[in-house]
């Protein structure tokens, strides 16, 4: 009972509730110790101050790209590491790239964990992307990378050619997932429909920003979404949708989830906050929209956004992550490679926005009390932010909740001042020219990060404090099903029936 | 006023309206003249006395699979028309069939006119299955038939390695046929669910017939057909789903009928009477069940009947057909094909039941008033038998109704006798060596079967007595809609956002 | 064959299809003889050119009140028949009402009787209004009108204080006219809510004629709607929503439709063109808003009207009526009961609009093909204003279709002229001073109405020539179920359970 | 950090998450104090090993009825509260229940004061049940409740005659309540439908006990929810149904909730486990089934079960309470008031089953991994046994969860043995005759119930070892809403309507 740590004077939420008053974290080795009621201090214990403010898990976000090849302006571990510690995010889980050329995985490993390795503020894991399921990788690299590499999920894509995979491989790769108890992501558009609108656009010269809203309808993302449910039901698999922006998918999942079926779903701040209108010229830039484009599109309406937050509470999206997947805007092969002649070609603009320092304070600051005109309630913010990611992806026990036994991961928000927080790029920390809430403000934004026990983001008294290398890779288990489970009957099959080949 | 033939004494049922007693129709020059009371007979006028029966539509099947190349034992066109007519359907729509190789559908139906020009007891039209839709054939080849040959339709698949297309064919053929008027029709089953399952039956030795039934299960058919919904709904396109079995694909249907979306229905009479266990061997014959391999498969539950039945009652079901496409049982070639030195791989066996007979009997044992324990009313089986598939495919003024101007093709049905007909495989005019309804007994049969005005089945005195080549071939015009529109909003899309592109 | 009338050179509509050019309809006795191709003309045979437009059945509007002791200055029988007639309605269904103070319908009858004899334009029916259902009333009355009277259809109220009903009294009467094929018309209001925002509304003094609008929300249709359905289906009996407005409450019917539960939907003119901002005042009359006063009240978007049209096109809605149950606006006694003392209050304007003559055009105005834009096909038109009500209330067979042995009902349509025809109240022909369809346009109107072979309009040559008595009354025979059937098994219930006490 | 009491090896399972072990609860002065790694053990603390097992939450059961007028042979406070403390439930919420003739609560509430006074073994709250709302009681007595004893729930019934309220009475507490930050509790069951189904079953002479699951079928739970949901929208207010068992009821909650209406839903053990076999005579017992007489009764399928089982565990179920209810069977005044003249009348017999002790062990029968059988997840276990309720009905922070501040109510769980712990009435602590349990066996027992820091259940050393007295009375403060918020907008409202009247 001899605390490092002793964090006092705030409101304590976790998945569950709102903590009443007076609770103290005492963290010992960078780990929460002990909640508790008139912690004992003692001469090396540092004692923090919330201030009467809350005191949330550590952010997990889980759906970052880092340094990928095909990003070459984006982020790399440092940037887009201290960006997220900035913003109350001390986990991260970024991805590992197949290329369709590449035969093994192991190699694109070491690739990626050369430019990681010690190069992270935040802790960080691996999912692996899979663009090409031969037997090898399937058979034998796979169970490698859980056991040996902590690698518990994949990424699977059904659209964008050089990474799309058909509805075989989505159903071969679940069933090894499933057997391994890794975690299957899926980007869920359909790419047919996609490329025939880009063709037509494309043949009538409608290649503005804008139109990169067109080409990728909600439709597609019904279809591909319902179809990936359909797959993970057959194979009797979890998986879970990243990104989802559109109502009738999320419908699907809902239904799915009220039968039980083990499907989850993701969303990102763009989806809350952004409509397809950022896309369009301004008066000073006709290339601006180019900012904002990012798939599945920013939807057209303000009921499109109502609908996610929506399902954010109902309790359908069950992670919250960034999708933090930038490139810079004014700077050659970034945003640029879109502007062709002068011409702007939405089909060639480098695909994500720039999220991961945002999404907490964002998502922050419509959580609170649903009386005062919050649309969600703390605890939900927890969860989606912290301990569902967390739990999905194999870091129970570690990561994702305030409890004895856990990290000690903490973010403390400041109290919310009268003007709240606006959001300029200036402020941030990433490699990025912009960024798309530039002047949008919130109500609160993290006063500490703590990582492991450790301060490393103060907002007032040195900013990002903590160091390149504080970061430690993080060997995930199993990921856990948080909607539903395995083995439900399947409507039509008999009874026994799926066991005959499954 | 002066009649060829004068048809008394029934009920004459129309797709609205049992009429009331006492009501004749003249028929003159092969057309329904006039319906009336008390219409006049010349001396030349020939007199049929329906005795109270029902006089419904000759039954217009739209799903016919007659000579085709891949089904060398089945039906050809003499037999297979000839047992039409006995069965009380006067019009067939059977298949030209492109193969993959095909780089032109003109050779290619120059071969199907050939095998079926002078051979048709029945009136006759083509579908024109595409598996290969090259730009020539988009472009050149569908307008050249449409206009030239009535060639107002065409048939997709989904699965079948040989067969199917990808999303992106199906939504350029759609794309096609909708600017020419033309119908698409469907199959609906995701290949890729089915071949993983396959695989892994096959890995086991669960090779028998009954496991036909369990590798293409409801849910294949389930995401298969929202699918199809989907990408006909992107394209503002008109479809129909051909023999549709499963609960949850009519749920895609109606709710997309409910919001006017142009999409039709198919169902055959194996979905209605048959289930799986007729897949299983008996204690005579180990392959018995290879009699009864179609696809999508029989059903396990009684319930899955049930269902059907309700759609077919609740208008989801569109049209009604027989997907006649059958093989012979017990000769090289036919059934055999999936016994391999004995052993049974039923992915070997020619898949398709044998049907065009019995298709109308099949419903109208069900039909009649609902208080009396019928299933759909008489209007309704008229509807789904001839008049929905008359207009559907372009048959509009010429068949599937009991109208002035319209075609004299009249089916008279026996009055219900005590203990029905009980079908053999004996009674039937196919060249099958068995029908899959041995045994079951129905309440009526077609005592008068009449094409043009010309009685071509006399049940009860000479049986068939119309003659081979009394077919014509039908040049078709542009199918209706029937169900929803095409235009309307899709979810998501701004005002004016689909004419971007489309 | 020697036909009193003939008509030629028209498209003739039924319930299931526009027939082709050519056919001729023969007329003799009042009643429909011949449909045919070149029918012969005697002397005596009068000849009507329909000059290339449709023809359709006659109107049949089974939701008319006239002579309603509760509506002192709406229509009597002369006025509202001639109305009916001048607008291509043949048929119209009026109200007999008990009041909750008679004991016996009889005298009530009587009354109807007296005022309407030798007083009607058009044919004509009642339906019964049941307030106070007294075990003589269910169990010798009812019989007795359906029998002897031909009165097979009642109506009930679950709203409005001199004539709600409780679940009970619902129950009782559902399970009399279940048992003597009579059909249950439902106006669904929760009574509960609507009373509660009354008074509420009236304590803050928002008491003109806009916030009825506010009064009676779509969730009291909804709900009433859902519990009539829930009656309906425990007793196993057939019901037909009247005047339905609600999307909610059209979707628990067509859900029911789906399960084949034997539910109709009523809906009427006003639904599909009219909006609550006629509720509101205009710069020269506060009161204006008092015209368009009626329950359901009109909605707010012009969402709710296209929700209502997609109601109609997917055949979810079985019967398109007018609800005519005016009140003239500037008279004492009618709208201006609602002033009192110069101050609105919504609470005392008698309900209901006038609209049994503009029925018909208003549907037709939108009614043709689909691909020029048309809400609906000219079949559905026919099914829904006149094939649907005359078969659900018993009429099938004598009235609402074109075929041999109907009576000769026929509305046949002026060609579409470029500048359609606007609606004034002046052309009207019922007895109330406002039309609340003022300066619309419509794309037709009847050319002649013909009512049992007698032309009883002719719009361009002496208008109304039909004369007050040439109206018959009809006795109503069993109606007909038109969505479902009856004996559905019941979720939840065991097989058999409901005959342990139905 | 001075403890009182210490539990240590066991695994503490919260609303949010099974815990690592390691964990200890150090308690102090009946609170929990703190939760950590390693507490430090003074001379005067007590420590108990929990072995391994599970710490759960001390259960919350907001459903039980004690000492009710209208159950004179069931449990009083002394005997109910025992017997939940010994099946691990430290906190009840029983009824204060007026009855129509009384005018005023607060003498009722007296009389139930009086009878719980110094009586109960565990801490107790109380709901009032509302059969007559006058103005005084709505406006002046709630408030008074709620500010000064502490009662923020009411109770209201759309069943029964002694206490069915109309929905306008609904309308008007749901008002009331909402202002006041209540929550109101519905049995929801159409009253109408089954009065009628009861005089016709007997008048058949169906009036064994099993006819008493014919007379209140699922869709009178199903309307009467519905129409409550409706309710509670329409007036913004939150509500909770109570022992839901039908399928089609908690379809319409699971769509409100979904659209973030603030509905909550109860079920209890009984529909997880009895069917309405359990209604029938045995063969030495022909009364036997009035031992299972509830309301809603006992459904009749194994599938029926599934769907309660498939709705706690997808998050539906908001609180699984007891509904403890019991009469004796064999005494008079109990049961055998059903049995007029060795007659069975249902109609007669008291409803209702003991339960309060079996509640936690049959839920927790089911509990754990997924991935090993089981239906739920042990936090789903805590919040619908413990963490639900509490906060529901205004106890957060007080009960219901483990967590430093809140009351040190625990139950340890037994290790689960190889053959369970089989339930006999004789080991059970209530003072009724039978349990319909008897005989089933379940996997785990509590092992010892801790009350506010005091060990009041001791398994296997003394039993029941707390003290009549030992519970306190609890003033319950607002209650919170599980689900959704108030403040949606409702369909087919215009903006800012509601605001008009509410
Ligand atoms: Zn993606
Ligand atoms: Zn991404
Ligand atoms: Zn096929
Ligand atoms: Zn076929
Ligand atoms: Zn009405
Ligand atoms: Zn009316
Ligand atoms: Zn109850
Ligand atoms: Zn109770």
């Amino acid at each position: 009972m001899d605390f490092d740590l002793v964090v006092k004077n705030g409101f304590i939420v976790t998945a569950a509730e709102v903590h009443p008053p007076g609770l103290e974290i005492g963290v010992k080795n960078g780990k929460i110790s002990c909640i508790g009621v008139g912690l004992p201090q003692g001469p090396n214990t540092k004692v923090i101050d919330a201030e009467g403010g809350y005191i949330t898990p550590g952010g997990v976000d889980s759906h970052v790209h880092l340094s990928q090849r095909n990003c070459p302006t984006g982020d790399n571990w440092e940037t887009g590491s201290r960006s997220a510690i900035a913003g109350g995010t001390t986990t991260i889980i970024a991805f590992v790239s197949q290329e369709k050329t590449n035969d093994s995985l192991i190699p694109v490993l070491r690739d990626y964990q050369a430019k990681s390795t010690d190069q992270s503020y935040s802790d960080y894991g691996f999912h692996m992307i899979l663009t090409n399921p031969n037997k090898t990788i399937l058979e034998k690299e796979l169970p490698m990378l859980a056991k040996e590499e902590g690698i518990t999920s994949v990424k699977l894509y059904m659209t964008y050619e050089p990474m799309k995979l058909s509805d075989r491989q989505l159903l071969d790769i679940m069933t090894a997932c499933r057997a391994l108890g890794m975690t299957t992501m899926i980007h869920a558009e359909n790419s047919d429909m996609i490329d025939l609108i880009i063709e037509r656009l494309e043949a009538r010269g409608h290649t503005e920003p804008y139109f990169h809203a067109f080409a990728r309808p909600q439709l597609a993302e019904a279809e591909a979404s319902y179809r990936a449910i359909c797959l993970a039901e057959i194979i009797d698999a979890p998986v879970l949708l990243v990104h989802m922006s559109s109502e009738t998918a999320l419908q699907h999942v809902r239904a799915a989830q009220g039968r039980l079926l083990p499907i989850h779903a993701e969303t990102c701040p763009q989806y809350l906050y952004l409509l397809s209108e950022k896309l369009k010229k301004t008066e000073d830039d006709h290339y601006h929209g180019a900012k904002s484009v990012c798939s599945p599109p920013l939807r057209h309406e303000p009921s499109d956004l109502d609908c996610l937050w929506q399902n954010v509470a109902n309790g359908t999206i069950t992670t919250f992550s960034s999708d933090h997947a930038p490139s810079k805007y004014n700077v050659p092969g970034g945003k640029r490679l879109g502007l062709i002649n002068g011409i702007p070609k939405f089909t060639k603009i480098p695909n994500g926005l720039p999220g991961v320092e945002t999404r907490m304070p964002l998502l922050f600051n419509r959580a609170g009390r649903i009386e005062q005109g919050n649309r969600i309630t703390m605890p939900r913010f927890v969860q989606v932010t912290a301990t569902n990611p967390a739990k999905l992806y194999g870091l129970d026990g570690i990561k994702g909740s305030i409890a004895p036994g856990y990290d000690a991961d903490l973010v403390i928000w400041s109290i919310e001042k009268e003007n709240g927080v606006t959001i300029t790029n200036s402020m941030l920390h990433h490699d990025i020219d912009y960024t798309p809430y530039e002047g949008m403000t919130v109500k609160s934004w993290p006063r500490y990060t703590i990582l492991r026990g450790n301060v490393v983001w103060d907002r007032d008294n040195g900013g990002l404090i903590g160091k390149m290398g504080d970061g430690k890779y993080l060997k995930r288990g199993k990921g856990q099903i948080l909607n539903g489970r395995t083995g439900n009957p399947v409507k039509g099959m008999a009874t026994g029936e799926r066991e005959h080949w499954a």
